[in-house]
């Protein structure tokens, strides 16, 4: 397996962006990631209860359609919390894309990222597709990941190559987001292209392992953004032996567990004014659940963040978080190690002497510049 | 009932405090509350799994004792996370002021605040206690109400008087707690010391009932401090007719609701760095549980919190909030309304057609200087 720290588009794919005027004039802000042709799709979305509306038609999308073709998404305006208006909107970007490609609106993805209850120029952004379609290509790639970027400081992409039988197959993902600080209200969107030639079930269960194993670890269950998307497109074009759940699974598993956890790390690398990056592992707890749960816990205290930025060894701040987990630990069972904090990357090591299971958590400190980029952010 | 804005012992109370050189010399940090006559008490402790030493042995006492006569309270340590050691200079405490006054040791109670995991300078702090007996006074209650402050930018203490039969009665309290902004971690203590001749369950009952309404609502279940303790104490020296849970209990379960409401507004206004004071209302909920936990968890979002510091009127960081909170909300039913943004008291009112309950809940904002306190603090 060989891994590239940025993104080539697999075989297949291609994509483009342009500014469509939702951001400031000549901002990028919308991407198009095209297959050329039919894919697999598996997605996860957010558990919160207030979806968006291009997550609602992704659903929709998701459960009745096959041969999905195109992912395309906006930055500046998450078009969330603004009901039927928001809905035939992102409907419409879907059949004036569709239109344009000459393909089925059902096999069509939106996502958008931005500010919630606010409409989008729908008007703008249809006006632009016609040149989005015109720009696509194989380097697109490299637009296109900055025009789903808000408040990202960089882009995110990787890819990753490997062999299966003769044939090599990759897998490439780009990700926006910058703000998985709890309580984890930023959106989260990232688009895997891979042309593996793999069984639905396969792709379905490599994904929720990755994910699970990935930016899961980043954020907290039930507590995500109203927009978060991961969206993955398997158009099989590399040829190679079929990928099913039998044959060749580990492979492709282990590829795309690489390219989120190294995408689910860069967001932490780059969340709103962190000057850390914490790395919490949780052992010795009952369940995997259990360990993620005081991990999680540790991760979201804005006491322990606030202390690790100041470089204030307040070990007692991660007692108490771990306390108020839920998760019934006793004083003596409990070990805390702290790692040296005058570092870029801070190690939090929490063992509970209650069973063999352990997780691990990324996140990053709270700093004043934090408050001050959601401060001013609308 | 007369409220009056400042601490004045109730009949049969003395109070004191010193130095005894927990914190930096000269600066109090250990206070003294007593009663000449035997009292009953009712607590409320902390439901964080790791509780600090103090708070075992109170439970201890709360259980086994009866005529509950003193509370000792240092700030500076908040002896938690001190294993055996630890108990032992709480028991110690104990029984030195014990001896002091010559009264049982399950008599009294003990309360720590500061930082977790060191242990206190036990010698100097007993050393200190025959001192701090000698002081007691009626009017000593100004000096131990700074005694037990941390972060605290300003005392915390209230007085409500009222009328029952031909009979005074007194309840006053003072708190300590700074912190109150998610994860909730800083502690909070509050005493509370009434003449009212009370019968045991009807003061239990009327401090569930005011904590609930007050405490509990700038605060989360489950997520709060080692050593956060209510503990309440009524010593029946007003000789008012006996208040039990029939006759005459809704005065002095309102007393003790206002008490407890003024103190937690006054925490919040505390609230470490805090510029604004942030009334959230959850109207039409299923319950008042769903209420409160719907307005529990926008009041812990750091990015709602941070936009009502910028004066940013985010209502979507509200809306993602309510959609995390785990209750199934449709977006047609969810009203959000935000107040003028620009003044120190800001209100927020949601509603979510489901019902018929409401609750609010009081927090602050989220500033730079909230992270520079505690980034310093140790």
């Amino acid at each position: 397996m060989k891994i590239y720290k940025k993104g080539i588009l697999p075989i297949g794919f291609k994509a483009s962006a342009v500014a469509c005027g939702i951001k400031k004039p000549g901002k990028l802000d919308l991407a198009l990631f095209y297959s050329e042709l039919p894919a697999k799709a598996a997605c996860k979305f957010t558990s919160n209860k207030i979806l968006a509306a291009p997550v609602k038609l992704d659903i929709k999308h998701l459960s009745a359609g096959k041969g999905f073709r195109a992912i395309i998404a906006n930055s500046g305006n998450a078009n969330c919390f603004t009901g039927k208006n928001g809905l035939e909107d992102a409907q419409l970007t879907a059949e004036k894309l569709a239109g344009s490609l000459k393909i089925k609106k059902e096999s069509v993805f939106v996502a958008s990222t931005g500010i919630i209850g606010k409409r989008l120029p729908i008007a703008r952004l249809t006006k632009a597709i016609p040149g989005l379609v015109e720009g696509l290509s194989e380097k697109g790639i490299d637009e296109a990941k900055l025009a789903i970027m808000t408040t990202d400081k960089f882009a995110k992409d990787i890819t990753v190559k490997f062999r299966v039988g003769d044939s090599y197959v990759s897998v490439c993902a780009v990700a926006k987001g910058a703000g998985m600080i709890a309580p984890n209200m930023a959106t989260m969107l990232v688009f895997i292209l891979t042309d593996a030639n793999i069984t639905q079930p396969a792709l379905n269960k490599a994904l929720t392992f990755a994910v699970d194993n990935s930016f899961n670890c980043i954020t907290v269950d039930g507590c995500m953004s109203t927009n978060d998307s991961v969206i993955c497109l398997a158009n099989g074009a590399a040829g190679n032996v079929l990928i099913d759940s039998k044959s060749n699974f580990e492979l492709f598993a282990k590829a795309l567990n690489t390219v989120c956890l190294e995408l689910a790390k860069l967001i932490v690398a780059d969340a709103e004014g962190a000057t850390k990056f914490i790395r919490i592992k949780v052992e010795q707890a009952k369940s995997f659940n259990e360990a993620r749960v005081i991990a999680l816990t540790i991760a979201n205290s804005n006491l322990f963040k606030t202390a690790v930025f100041g470089e204030n060894p307040n070990f007692g701040r991660v007692v108490a978080s771990v306390g108020s987990s839920g998760i019934d630990i006793k004083e003596k069972d409990l070990k805390v190690r702290l790692g040296a904090l005058n570092k870029k990357c801070v190690d939090v090591n929490v063992s509970v002497n209650r069973g063999k299971f352990s997780a691990i958590i990324y996140t990053s400190d709270l700093t004043p510049e934090y408050i001050k980029i959601n401060a001013e952010y609308n």
